[in-house]
């Protein structure tokens, strides 16, 4: 057995699928022995749980004493958890019991040194400071983000012309980057593969270590890696999996793990729209079952209730779930209402049995009559009070939307550990096209920071490669999506939901158009949009559309407001954590005013 | 006439409710005349309507020049409006349009200088920045937070130590602060007086101009200021009204207006626990209620609509919502089930006759018979597929709140400009005692910032200050509150919120010990609850209490996520904005870790 196979071989053991072997520590040991080997300790921890996070720590700081490991790395925030500033600021007992933890897991290091990124309380402010375990000690010296032990830079700091003044200043033989970056942050530090330029120009090996696992809306991919001193890439831990790797960067030994398909090419910016999400599905994918898992585990939930409307929404998010929670903790609802198709009942079906979850079918008709009858009657009578009652409205939409959420909640309140999965996409976050209460309500959004387009390509993605082939019915994929609410009183037939809009494909370019671009009104209008490329529009529809666009977006901010937690997985988002706009800025001008309009005004 | 009142009657005229009179005009011209008479122009403006803001901005420099002010002072964020830095970044177009429309801003200037505080864009950051308008040109060095103008010391920053600093390294001869400050910074700025303490330390007069108004869930309270060169407070506009004032600080000329009731003593930290909130319940209700008109102007909604239960919560959110909308824009709904008493409903109707809202009842029992009759069937289908049904749910008493809820939000469907409104308030939240899609669900959130027991004192306030006395039947102040959702078996009658959680008092004074002195559950153990003092209690209920408390709390996360939006009127909040938890921190140990047990657990 080589290096390799041992290591895999520990991170079962570590992930508690198999027993630790006597005899492969004793050959892990052999190899091991005198030499500079370093672990990466790629984990997962829980927010604000010290006991869960101390214990993970301590099983691989055991682990690495008795392979005699000279130095086992932890992420950022390994013992306190994700974003618990506020938390140790007000709850003051977490910092100071983290701190006993901390002296005890001190005590369990002897010749290892273990090295993890904390927070240190100075002059009323929390710093991320670097602590360093060893001989049964704990040292710091509490400054900063950067601290030096044993010719050993340690830095928090994920800036690389602060880390390379950092190297300047001190003489170190090794850099350590304990992180805890999301996706968007990874992104940024090595689209210009930044830690290798820092390698070959300092001419020291780096080590980089950052968590993995989902934390509300934050998501740590993980993608832990080591540069020697050349720069060049030695070893690199997977994505979305916690992982210890063990490299010699100075002998340059380690092993580069696979990424999922495409993950390379995803870290580098994308100049144009484009239908080809390839590169991103595996991960995309991944991510989202990560996001999934994680949520549930670490709120102490087992189980989701989902509505399955025979749409590619739901039907995707089913599919995660399965995955993520296993299919017998997946509970699908067809909730048909009269307006509803027979093709979407046994659509919704045919995907339920596919993915082998349970199903059962809750007609709403009798909900619907008898709220639509107490409306009818209250309506009338505020009526004579107040003006301005709509001609045309959602209300009949909504009850039904409603209806189903307030059934999903129900099962909520009277099966333990079940919550129900809000299925609304951001595409349509973005149109605020989702009821309040209805379908944007639950205790979860697996998509809701997915486009549409993309959701298309995800459906096509999984029925080509997850376990058995064509999960989702070829027809939920194949059909245009509607909320089926309402009837189009020009087909008769329930409403297509691009006809009440506009084509997905131009509207997702919008909004990549945007985030990505920060592109203006103008600019858009100028430019060619893929949909024009394949399809012969004309300048007023085309306006027509980017106007509806930022009509429908400025009023569309109170739902962002209220979007269930869901992890963010792309460097662009609308979630609060991501994106602050305010619910009042209703009145921005997108178009830019001409300056005759603004000499006029200001008379 | 003096000064002071032709700048009422200019204030009148800003307002328009009165029409600019040309002999006012000229009188205060004649007393303005060849001296250094400054305005602070403490104006409420609207997050990214930079026409809206301009327009404003343009009257007050108009007005300016033809009194001959020599300068007149805007607030922070006076053009752009509030937390508009993620949509400049993403809609690069409205920073452009802004300045567009500063530069034909500056053309109206002439010879009174006017200052604003705005944002600038220097090397991908976002910084508050000061401008000077003057002679028609915009003067700034887009360097930093500071800026020197003919001896005039602008600055945006609020930390006292570096507005001295800057003033001993620049020749000034007035101190200059555009603010936009919370009442949490404008309490912790002001605590110690700190602006007349530079004042008079740099013997110097200071000017203060603070942003009025409701942006979201930011309030923004006004009361700028003016100190003498000896550090003597010469001026001070009026908390919660947009206002120009005017002073001659050489002169030490001004006016000081008068602030709510126990306004400078909330400025103090409070030291112990007391339902006296005697002195916070003015600024408390004007708070309120500028929160609620801000929100509804700003976002172009007019009506309201709540569920008036007879109950504490939405008797106050009613008063507040007939003050700030008037009363013909609101409607209260009764929505009586079978448990609600009649005294309940008879309370609600005696309320809305009090206020002279629209009224109107709409029994729920049918959609409820409808709804628990279908989850019946449904959720005995289910048990055959999940175990851990519970013996005991809430499903019944949700499908009553979230019945209300969706009758409040069709009524916002069916008619134009109205949103429902959600009455939970601050301690419930807490105790998550608040049903999603039910009483937590609305467009607006009027008190969910304030604890029960505040709520009393402000029930109790409004009877005795606001226009006609007793609006609020003594009956609904005097009585238990409760959500009549179910009944105690024990009692036969609806359960009492109290029973279920522990007393408001005792509730309340835990939820002000973490937020306002960080102590931990072992400090509350031992220390002495106001409660404690008026109630002979066992050291087992009080245990019994703070264990409920934490337990509760930590499965309430997800709830504070969803609260609509809502003003913070206070220095400490469960608000995203103020405060960040993420859900999945369930799992922390507020009582801190023995040392045996953490020896243990690492072995």
């Amino acid at each position: 057995m080589d290096l390799f196979e041992l290591t895999e071989k520990v991170n079962e053991c570590l992930k508690g699928n198999e027993i630790f072997n006597k005899n492969d520590i004793i050959e892990l040991k052999n190899i091991i022995n005198n030499d500079d080997y370093i672990g990466l300790a790629q984990i997962n921890t829980i927010s604000g749980d010290i006991e869960y996070n101390a214990k993970k720590i301590a099983k691989y700081i055991k682990l690495a004493e008795e392979i005699k490991l000279k130095c086992i790395i932890f992420p950022q925030d390994s013992l306190l958890g994700s974003s618990i500033k506020d938390v140790i600021k007000r709850h003051t007992i977490v910092k100071k019991d983290s701190i006993n933890w901390l002296r005890e897991l001190a005590k369990l290091t002897k010749n290892t040194i273990a090295i993890i990124g904390d927070i240190a309380h100075i002059n009323d402010e929390y710093i991320n400071t670097p602590i360093v375990l060893h001989n049964g000690k704990i040292n710091t010296d509490f400054k900063n983000q950067y601290f030096i032990y044993e010719k050993y830079a340690i830095s928090l700091d994920t800036n690389i012309k602060n880390n390379i003044e950092f190297l300047t200043n001190n003489k170190a033989k090794l850099f350590i980057n304990c992180a805890s970056q999301t996706y968007k942050q990874y992104k940024k530090y090595f689209q210009n593969e930044d830690l290798s330029y820092l390698s070959s120009k300092c001419k020291i090996p780096s080590l980089y270590v950052n968590q993995i696992g989902a934390n509300d809306n934050l998501l740590f991919e993980g993608i832990s890696c080591a540069y020697n001193s050349n720069g060049e890439l030695i070893a690199r831990a997977k994505a979305f999996e916690e992982q210890l790797i063990i490299v010699e960067p100075y002998k340059s030994i380690g092993k580069i793990y696979p990424l999922p398909d495409g993950y390379c090419k995803c870290l580098k910016e994308k100049n144009e729209f484009s239908l080809d999400y390839e590169n991103d599905l595996e991960r995309t994918y991944k991510a989202l079952v990560l996001g999934i898992k994680d949520y549930f585990y670490k709120c102490g939930l087992k189980r989701a209730v989902l509505g399955l409307s025979g749409g590619l929404d739901s039907s995707v998010c089913a599919v995660l779930l399965a995955d993520a929670l296993g299919k017998e903790n997946v509970y699908g609802i067809s909730m048909p209402s009269k307006i509803t198709s027979k093709e979407s009942k046994s659509d919704a079906e045919q995907l339920a049995n596919n993915l082998g979850i349970h199903f059962t079918e809750v007609p709403i008709r009798n909900i619907v009559d008898t709220i639509s009858a107490d409306f009818h009657k209250m309506f009338n009578t505020i009526e004579k009070d107040w003006n301005y009652r709509y001609a045309q409205s959602f209300t009949q939409d909504n009850i039904q939307a409603r209806s189903r959420a307030t059934i999903l909640w129900g099962v909520s309140n009277e099966f333990s550990s079940c919550i129900p999965i809000a299925t609304s996409d951001k595409s349509e976050a973005y149109m605020g096209y989702a009821t309040i209460n209805g379908d944007m309500s639950g205790g979860y959004a697996p998509i809701a920071d997915i486009t549409k387009t993309k959701l298309f390509a995800l459906a096509r993605w999984i029925n080509k490669n997850t376990g058995s082939k064509n999960l989702i019915p070829e027809t939920i994929i194949n059909k245009r999506p509607g909320a089926e609410l309402a009837i189009n009183p020009k087909t008769g037939k329930p409403l297509i939901a691009e006809d009440a809009l506009m084509p997905y494909e131009f509207l997702d370019e919008i909004i990549w158009r945007i985030e990505s671009k920060h592109e203006s009104y103008y600019e858009m209008l100028i430019s060619e949009f893929l949909y024009e490329r394949h399809n012969n529009i004309s300048k007023e529809q085309k306006t027509e559309w980017l106007n509806k666009f930022y009509c429908r977006m400025s009023t569309a901010f109170y739902k962002w407001s209220i979007i269930p937690p869901t992890v963010m997985i792309e460097p662009n988002s609308i979630n609060k954590i991501d994106y602050n706009q305010l619910i009042t800025s209703s009145h921005i001008n997108y178009k830019g005013t001409d300056e005759e309009h603004i000499t006029e005004s200001l008379k």
